[in-house]
């Protein structure tokens, strides 16, 4: 139902890929790190233009809209998008961003698709029908099945919730270091939606961030359960679209031991 | 001179890209986190096989050899490798690790040649030539250059030197933060090839890890000399390739910046 979605992703996609100048294409946006560039910009107006010509009755919610309404998310079909999730990384060719696009119908998230434009793979799930990652450079699709590695056998993302780090920094980095100390070992990417399509695939096995929004993790968190695993807030309660929120996510097992272990702040 | 290597290295990859059982096929090594797969062991023989054809004479150092003669590395031809740097992402299928080979002549860096067989991208430098990244998928090379970035604006690559864990975490993970709180933010992709390889690209600005192997680094160093960078121990004294060290590395700025901050332990 969705199938038109991923090639409008891909059409944009080259437009981040054709970035040349990333680093002098900075727009100042509030907070230290909290960067957008024209780029994010272009690529956000590209994918609501063209989605709106086959969804015109939708609402969109994205990154670097100044006038979101996340409050007809619960009564309307939605569009959250994140033209470019790691913007940081983009601004320093890190090459490790993606382009996150979620269809969320009153409040129930049906459709999710995460494209990363530089190992040309996008995940995707559609409500019921499991969650895929296909790989444009071989054609090859893969069903997506979370792992089944405890706690202590894991490796965890985290995120570092740059936008809020004097409140959230040292916390971040403790939580990081104690998990760091229980399992096999941490990972910080720099984006919070491939990170959440790495819980899909297995090959990370629980994520934390004390801070995200819901363009963040909205089309990853369907890829997530349509995978077999769980994200939510720390305290295991389901995660909304509406404002700011600490998310978990993981295999059942490991999300489980991670709420029981307490390391959580 | 050396052309011959990289052949020889994407003939390895071809190993490490068959495996579809990393999960299961762990050898056990020492310490936590410590983990060789069979697939690690396949790949160093083959490239000691294949590049002792060529150089008869060198000394093969290599990650998982039992024999490593470091001691002759000051005196003869040696050959630093790692089969797979990033063998616990390799394990999880994370899709971030690196070949590394580097050649060194009496003590001295003549050739590092770092390939990461999922972008299918080689980062490559002979002494005095420059260092270079070839992209295998549309065949274009790029010289590369280190960032100008100051430390402030920094985004910093992290080890966590999950080896001697009890010993190191504690100040790896308080490092990490207070980093965090003076730059951008911070990257731990678990491959320290790939992190320094990123250094010489300028995607990264600085590096640190308490505890680094020859083979983690050596192929690497010479990249990022060549790209105009600088590698380091803690002090900014000249690395090594005989045992265990702390190491650094940035663009010359952020580099200086990072001793002179003494957030270093």
């Amino acid at each position: 139902m969705y199938e038109f979605i991923p090639v409008i992703m891909r059409e944009a996609a080259s437009i981040m890929l054709s970035a040349h100048d990333t680093h002098f294409s900075m727009i100042s946006k509030e907070g230290q790190a909290n960067f957008v560039t024209r780029y994010d910009v272009a690529v956000e107006d590209f994918l609501t233009e063209k989605i709106i010509e086959k969804l015109p009755d939708a609402v969109v919610i994205g990154e670097e809209s100044d006038d979101n309404h996340t409050e007809l998310i619960s009564t309307r079909l939605c569009i959250i998008m994140d033209p470019i999730d790691g913007t940081t990384n983009f601004i320093h060719d890190y090459r490790y961003s993606a382009i996150s696009v979620g269809i969320c119908d009153r409040g129930q998230m049906v459709y999710g698709a995460v494209l990363d434009p530089y190992a040309d793979r996008l995940y995707h799930a559609e409500r019921g029908g499991g969650a895929y990652v296909l790989d444009y450079r071989t054609g090859k699709e893969k069903k997506l099945q979370v792992s089944d590695r405890a706690l202590c056998d894991s490796l965890v993302g985290f995120g570092t919730s740059p936008y809020r780090r004097d409140e959230l920094g040292k916390v971040t980095f403790e939580t990081a270091y104690q998990l760091f100390m229980t399992c096999r070992d941490v990972r910080r990417s720099g984006s919070a939606a491939l990170d959440l399509c790495n819980i899909a695939t297995g090959a990370l096995d629980v994520f934390f961030e004390y801070s995200l929004l819901p363009w963040d993790y909205a089309a990853a968190s369907i890829i997530i359960k349509e995978a077999g695993g769980i994200i939510s807030c720390f305290d295991g309660s389901d995660i909304k679209f509406e404002g700011t929120l600490s998310v978990i996510a993981g295999n059942k097992l490991a999300h489980r031991q991670l709420i029981e272990s307490k390391i959580l702040k």
